[in-house]
């Protein structure tokens, strides 16, 4: 029987003494000219991700991988992702950011897709559709879901912050019912609660002590290191926090792997301390 | 400047005389038998898809394709899928049931990639992350994006009903919110209304008489099409109804794509009379 996702999870963290997730979205436009001159974008983006993957391994615990990159690639956008997925080694978690939400039917087919065939340890969920478009992914034991809770971007507020009949925010009730539909459940829900709203991790955390939190939104969407840390205390499990941008495009020159390595040492130095 | 996505899908409907969108969900444990041992589950999956859509195309004014059961079978999958889109022809709307839903930054990617990269007409998007989530669709013109309001399995009350704090469904001030949102873009919006909500689908065609609406849940998710048909009188906009395994898996045996024509025919007449 598979490790538990949260407790692999923790137990990477505690070799690596990091908290780091990098973010693997490789933008066309911002990737190295001169890997693009020499490859073509195709195969400059396979090759950008194995020197950043390299670069950056000893700073991490984990990578998120965002689909849309490597879809917006046409049909060769699989086989650049299943490389990327390849270069992610067994001792950090390779968690698929596809924001997948569908019925029952479908969701079961995305779980197949991302767990059995690209063999991801963890993916991000949407909850709009209910219980039947989550529940299929939290079957898988030794797997890890993250359920869209409080995301970062500016405009989650629309219908994230809308305010019930109990006079509660949306966001807190998605909580609560993914924590309900995940029960006798063997994988990890987790939940996705975005760097920009300290107030919701506060609350959050201290509510949901024993979940895994993934944490986007600091460096180029604006969050503060220090208090998103400190917001965290006080929880047991672990939490996540990834930077894409400003580790990727550290530089655009022909130092650029070396530069997303430093990038990567300096933000798991500060998320240490 | 190219038409209209609804005033398009409006002038096609009255060319095939046709509301039917069949939905392609090609579950590998569905495909008849005699053509997963000759040809192997990837290339049957083409050859299934194939056959269908020719025995369907004269009853049909869309074909919807259902990502999960594509990116399913590995990396082949991608093409598998672009397979698929290019069997359906010009004189259809080929919908990419996505169900997308990321920051703008990613959403941007998922539009140039469904929209330029496999091109096709229309796509279904998720709300929950908010506006900016759902405009990089809306800015194509002659695209139409179809927002998740009302879905038809039986889990989406646990989110969509939600009361808000002015005793309001929650699905209801999405509908609002995404009307808003799509004020001065170019391409068109519609809403996913659920055949299974009756009064849900009363309330949003009265409200917003001139969106095109998606419908799935006839058939094997057991909306009744007489009720359904009704519910939609008075609206101006052209509405699609999906069926996916009613039509699909008419038959497992080699008279599977002639059974296929038949219960999509059968279908399509009782959506016209």
């Amino acid at each position: 029987m598979p490790q538990k996702y949260s407790d692999r999870l923790a137990d990477i963290q505690q070799a690596q003494q990091s908290t780091l997730c990098v973010g693997l979205d490789p933008d066309p436009d911002r990737l190295p000219s001169h890997l693009v001159d020499e490859f073509g974008v195709v195969r400059a983006t396979s090759y950008f991700i194995e020197a950043i993957v390299d670069a950056t391994l000893p700073f991490c615990a984990a990578y998120k991988i965002n689909f849309a990159f490597f879809e917006a690639l046409g049909p060769d956008g699989l086989k650049v992702l299943a490389d990327a997925r390849r270069c992610i080694p067994a001792d950090r978690i390779a968690l698929a950011d596809a924001k997948r939400g569908d019925i029952g039917n479908t969701a079961r087919f995305y779980a197949r897709s991302v767990f059995e065939e690209m063999g991801f340890d963890a993916i991000t969920i949407s909850p709009y559709m209910g219980s039947d478009s989550v529940t299929p992914f939290l079957e898988y034991t030794g797997k890890g879901s993250y359920v869209l809770v409080r995301t970062s971007n500016k405009a989650a507020s629309d219908i994230q912050l809308m305010k019930s009949s109990d006079n509660q925010y949306l966001y807190t009730r998605v909580a609560r019912l993914a924590q309900e539909w995940s029960e006798n459940l063997a994988g990890s829900l987790g939940f996705v609660m975005g760097a920009s709203d300290i107030e919701a991790l506060v609350s959050i955390r201290s509510e949901y002590p024993d979940r895994p939190l993934l944490i986007p939104g600091v460096g180029a969407q604006g969050g503060d290191i220090e208090q998103v840390v400190s917001a965290l205390q006080g929880g047991d499990a672990p939490y996540l926090i990834n930077s894409s941008r400003g580790i990727l495009y550290a530089s655009s020159g022909s130092d650029f792997a070396e530069m997303s390595g430093r990038a990567a040492r300096k933000l798991r130095d500060q998320l240490r301390d």
